[in-house]
C-alpha cells in the first residue's frame, strides 16, 4: 500500500464508473495507507458470464493490483431460497450443491480478471443462517415501507399495481447486513444494484461501523452498442466463447464503441488509452486499436498464443477481399427472431433483390464476418452485427435488431 | 359434543359478536360434531386486565361450554423481540422470565373466566423459532406489500407519510402462521385484530389446511358509555379492584350501558336476558337487574359471598337518603385531569354557586357514592361516573370527560 498516492487511486476507482459515493469518504479511506475490504456480491444462479459481467470485476482487479483486499461474496443464503412465491419460474431454489457448483464455475471464470490467490470467498449463509427469524424481525425493524417502495423498480410496481411479495423487501436487507458481516469498506455493483447497496450502508451505520463506499459500474452495451449487453438480446460476447470467435465479435463493434469497451473492458491504463485514441484522431486506423483490444480480451480469455492465431485467422479470411476501412453501417429491423440472409443482403442495400441474393449465394459470392454462405436459409438474429460482403467491392456493417 | 345443535350453537357464538366469518363454513365445521380447536392469541405484555379484555374471554367460555378445545396462545417470541425498531418507547422488548411471569398472571386471571382444567397453553415460540431466518422469508413470500397496506392502520400511517417499519408487515404473518401451527379451527380477537385473523385463514389455505373461521368481538364501552373501557381512560373496571368498588362501579353505569354489558359480559343465557328486559319494560325496576349484573360479575371475580356483601354495603350506604328512581344523568367536560367536587356540583345544577357546595360540605352535606364528602379539594377525575347527592333530596349521576 502507499506505493499510488490518494488522488490516483481515485482517478483509477473513479475510471468508467456511474457513481462513487461518498468520494469524500472514500478518500479519506484511501488515506489511511491499510488495504481496504472491497465487497462484490454475485448471484450464484448463472455460472454463465459474458463480458457484461466483468466489467464490475475488472474494477475489482483494479482495486487488487492497488494492493486492496478483494472478497468475492456468494449469495447462496438467499439462493438457497429462490423465489418461494412461485410466481417467477425463473428464478428457482437451487440446491447446495447446485450452488456450490455454480459458484466455482463463476469464480474460475473470474479468475480469468481476478488474482484467484489475492481473492477471498465467501457464502453469505455463514451468517445469515445464525440470524435465525429473531434476528431476521430485527433487520426489518431497521428499514421502512416507503424507503423501500422509492427504489426504482418497486416504486413502479407498486404505482402500477403489480404485486411485491413481502419477502422481497428481506432481500436488500438481507444484501446489506452482508456488508455489516464482512465490514466492507467498499461494495461495487451495477448501477441497478445501487439502491441495494446504500442500504448496506444503512445497515453498517446503525451497527455502528464506518459506512462503505459504493461504486457503480455502468451497464455494458452489446454489440450493437445500442442495448445492454445480454444473452437474450444475443448481443454478447461469452467469456467461454472459442477464441476466434471472440475476436471476430470485437472487431465487429464500431469505432465509438471501441473506446467505451476501452475503458470498461481494457487493462491498459487511462494513459495508454489516451495516446492510442490521439494517434487515430492524428491518422492512424482504427482498426489498429480495435485488434489490439480484440487480442488483449482474447489473451485473457485464452491465451496469448490464441490471440495471436485468432488473429492470423481472421486477416487471412479477408485476404481475398479487404474489407473497406469505412464501409457503411446500417440497422435493420426484423419483427421475428432473426432475419434472412437474402432479405438482409438486399435492405442492407448490397443486392437489388433477394433473387440477387440467392444467385450470388449459389456463386459463392456472399460472405458474413468473411464466411462464404453456403446456406439459403441462414438468418441473423436479432442482436447481432455481422459484416456482410457481397462480390468482391461490396460490404456493409449490418445490425439487426 | 352433539348436545346442542347447530344452530343453537350458531346463536352462541354470534351472541354480541361483530363479526363471524365465514358462517356458513362456520356452520360445516360445527356440523361435524367433533370438538373445534378454538383460538386466542395474547399479548403477554400487560398482565393486569379489565373487564374489557374478558369480553373475548367470555365467548371461549361459552364455546368451551358447548365442549370445543380452548387454546390460550401467549406471543411470547415477538414479545421477546419486543419493537426493535426503538420508536416505541411503550413497547420494549421483554425476557423469557417477565413474559412467563405476565402469562402465569394473565392465565390466572382469565381462570375466573375460563375453566382452567380444559385451558390448554400454548407459547409460540415453540414454532417461531425453528422458522429461521429462511423460513421467516418464506412466510413473508405469502403475502404482498399491497394488501398488507390495505390494513387500516397501516393505510392511515401510509398515506400520512408516518413510518412503517418492515418488521411491523411480518407480525401479523407470524400471527397467521400460529394458526397454520396450531391448526385453528376458529380465531378470535377484538374487531381491531380481523386483518390479522384473516392473515392466518390465507396461510392455512397456502399450508393446505382448511381455513379457520374468524369471531371478532366489539371493543367494550367503558363506564361513560362513550369510550372504550381502558386504563388511560380511567372509565374501567379492573379485575382485581376490590368487591365493594366493582359492585359500586356497576350500579353507575346508565341503563342502556347494563344492558350492552348483560350480553357481553354476563354467562346468562340470551333467553334469561331477554326475559329480564321485558319485565323492566313491564315496570320493574332495572336497578334489580343492574344489582343482579353487579353480583355476577363480583361474584365471579371474587366469590358470591363477596357479591352479597358488596351488595348489603352499598344498600347500607345509600340507607339514610334513598337514590331516587330516575335521577338526572349529566354530562360534564373537564379541561384537566378531573373536576374539583364544588365545581362539579355547580355545573351539576345541584347548587347555585361553589361557595353554596363548599357550605355543604362543611355540614356534611354533599355525597359522593353515598359517601360524605371531607375534603373540598376533592376531585372526580375524567373517565369517571358518579352519584352525587346535595343535601336530602338532590341527585346526579355525573360522568366526567
Amino acid at each position: 500500500m502507499g506505493r499510488v498516492d490518494v488522488a490516483e487511486q481515485l482517478a483509477i476507482v473513479k475510471r468508467g464508473a456511474d457513481e462513487v459515493l461518498v468520494e469524500a469518504e472514500l478518500a479519506q479511506k484511501l488515506a489511511r495507507g491499510v488495504p481496504l475490504r472491497i465487497k462484490l456480491g454475485l448471484d450464484p444462479t448463472a455460472p454463465d458470464i459474458h463480458l457484461g459481467h466483468t466489467v464490475v470485476l475488472n474494477k475489482m482487479r483494479q482495486m487488487q493490483d492497488l494492493g486492496h483486499h478483494v472478497i468475492f461474496l456468494i449469495g447462496d443464503f438467499t439462493t438457497m431460497i429462490g423465489d418461494p412465491s412461485g410466481r417467477n419460474a425463473t428464478r428457482p431454489a437451487l440446491t447446495r450443491e447446485e450452488i456450490v457448483a455454480n459458484a466455482k464455475t463463476y469464480h474460475a471464470q473470474a479468475s480469468k480478471v481476478l488474482d484467484p490467490a489475492r481473492t477471498e470467498i465467501r457464502y453469505n449463509s455463514e451468517w445469515s443462517e445464525p440470524l435465525g427469524a429473531a434476528g431476521m424481525i430485527k433487520l426489518a425493524a431497521q428499514h421502512t415501507v416507503a424507503r423501500m417502495l422509492e427504489r426504482d423498480d418497486f416504486h413502479k410496481r407498486f404505482t402500477s399495481n403489480q404485486p411485491i411479495a413481502i419477502h422481497e423487501f428481506l432481500y436488500p436487507l438481507m444484501q446489506g447486513y452482508d456488508s455489516v458481516a464482512l465490514k466492507s469498506d467498499i461494495e461495487l455493483g451495477g448501477t441497478d444494484q445501487k439502491f441495494n447497496l446504500l442500504v448496506g450502508r444503512e445497515l453498517q451505520k446503525h451497527a455502528g461501523q464506518e459506512p462503505q463506499c459504493i461504486v457503480t459500474m455502468p451497464l455494458l452495451e452489446g454489440l450493437d452498442g445500442v442495448e445492454k449487453m445480454s444473452k437474450s438480446k444475443q448481443n454478447y460476447i461469452g467469456i467461454d466463447e472459442p477464441a476466434e470467435e471472440m475476436f471476430g465479435k470485437v472487431m465487429s463493434i464500431s469505432d465509438t464503441l471501441m473506446w467505451r469497451y476501452y475503458e470498461l473492458l481494457s487493462a491498459r491504463s487511462l494513459g495508454e488509452i489516451a495516446a492510442l485514441k490521439r494517434e487515430c484522431d492524428d491518422g492512424r486506423n482504427p482498426r489498429d486499436a480495435k485488434v489490439l483490444l480484440a487480442k488483449e480480451i482474447v489473451a485473457r480469455f485464452h491465451t496469448p498464443a490464441a490471440a495471436d492465431a485468432a488473429e492470423a485467422a481472421f486477416v487471412a479470411r479477408f485476404r481475398q477481399g479487404a474489407t473497406p476501412e469505412n464501409m457503411p453501417e446500417v440497422t435493420l429491423e426484423t419483427a421475428g427472431a432473426g432475419l434472412a440472409i437474402a432479405q438482409l443482403a438486399k435492405q442492407a442495400g448490397l443486392v437489388a433483390s433477394t433473387s440477387e441474393a440467392l444467385r450470388l449465394i449459389d456463386g459463392h459470392g456472399l460472405k458474413v464476418d468473411g464466411d462464404t454462405v453456403a446456406d439459403k436459409a441462414l438468418a441473423i438474429g436479432a442482436g447481432r452485427t455481422v459484416i456482410v460482403q457481397a462480390g468482391k467491392r461490396k460490404f456493409a456493417r449490418v445490425t439487426v435488431r
